[in-house]
């Protein structure tokens, strides 16, 4: 299956950036891109990286400076088989939650979703010729809608790891907590922790 | 399986007073509390209420004044057999989501959990006589450790559903987008809606 993950090559993760510097919102982003690359590899996938310019990584690469929604198209467009679309700051995805993600595409759904946390979408599977994606705004519903309008079934992914993609200073507890991978260790050496405040879980350094 | 519904009956949900005044944080924690009760008898348990003040629901209640982990900790001391903590405000919760949290319990694992977002402990069946819970700020390592300590072997369930507490108003989308029950419905007709602000999902009134 083609298996595509879309990468920030240019300023990633820039909500971060109370938090981050520059410099290491992309040293961050390319350690959660490389646990992502190695859960869908040890999942079975080949993946191949979709960048908005480009970048020395360890997979082949694909450059298309249009906008997210364009580029994943044109990939959907030119496709002759199934497409799998993970995106890049996963960074809990682990090779059992994207196998989830396999397993109910394989049967009659023709479009299988891992919602993420406030609406967005964080990984498809689609096999269905005409769907499309919009990834602005609650991209989840919208998904559903068109794959509605085409006629394809969905089926939604229940998975914590797969819905926690990593955005905002609140995000990064996860990756302590949750993470097995490069992206946990990155932080570590940073210098973050969890810290308990309130009864909150947060991140001190 | 002994199940229980731990539940705040004097001042729920105080972190949603920005958006709902108390008689409104009252009746939707009340329509999640429904939720989870409802989504519990569909798996096939027999959930009771664990409350801290007496209260009027559709289900069997016992008040313990005391602390939350005081009193689920003298429900696992009184029990003779396994045990299911579920928290009443996992306005998610489905039956599929709760059988994946019974299933690995079923083999040879002592303790299932099911993590909350920022390091709680949403759900919890408990196989092992010696495990004692402490649900003090980031209990989903404590229980790993308590676990560990007693010797009883621990499964993490990976989900979404399951991981989303509604605690603070940037929850609230999640029961507009995925809640499939009353909770959403109380949401609807208090107003609420789905709104899209700066690529963020939140909601507006």
């Amino acid at each position: 299956m083609r298996t595509v993950v879309p990468f920030d090559a240019r300023d990633p993760k820039t909500r971060l950036g109370p938090l981050l510097d520059a410099d290491e919102r992309t040293a961050f982003a390319r350690a959660m891109l490389h646990d992502v690359l190695g859960a869908l590899r040890a999942a079975g996938s080949r993946p191949t990286v979709l960048a908005n310019a480009s970048v020395e990584v360890d997979a082949p690469v694909t450059v298309d400076e249009r906008s997210l929604t364009t580029a994943v198209n044109a990939v959907l467009t030119g496709a002759d088989g199934p497409v799998m679309i993970v995106m890049a700051d996963l960074a809990l995805a682990t090779p059992a939650a994207l196998d989830r993600l396999l397993a109910p595409a394989a049967g009659e759904t023709a479009v299988a979703i891992a919602p993420g946390r406030g609406g967005g979408t964080n990984a498809l599977v689609v096999r269905h010729p005409a769907f499309r994606v919009d990834y602005h705004g609650a991209s989840y519903l919208d998904h559903r809608r068109i794959a509605d309008e085409v006629g394809a079934s969905v089926a939604t992914v229940d998975s914590f790891r797969l819905s926690t993609d990593i955005d905002e200073p609140e995000d990064l507890p996860e990756v302590l907590l949750h993470g097995q991978g490069e992206s946990r260790q990155w932080l570590r050496q940073a210098g973050f922790a969890l810290g308990v405040q309130d009864g909150r879980v947060g991140v001190t350094r």
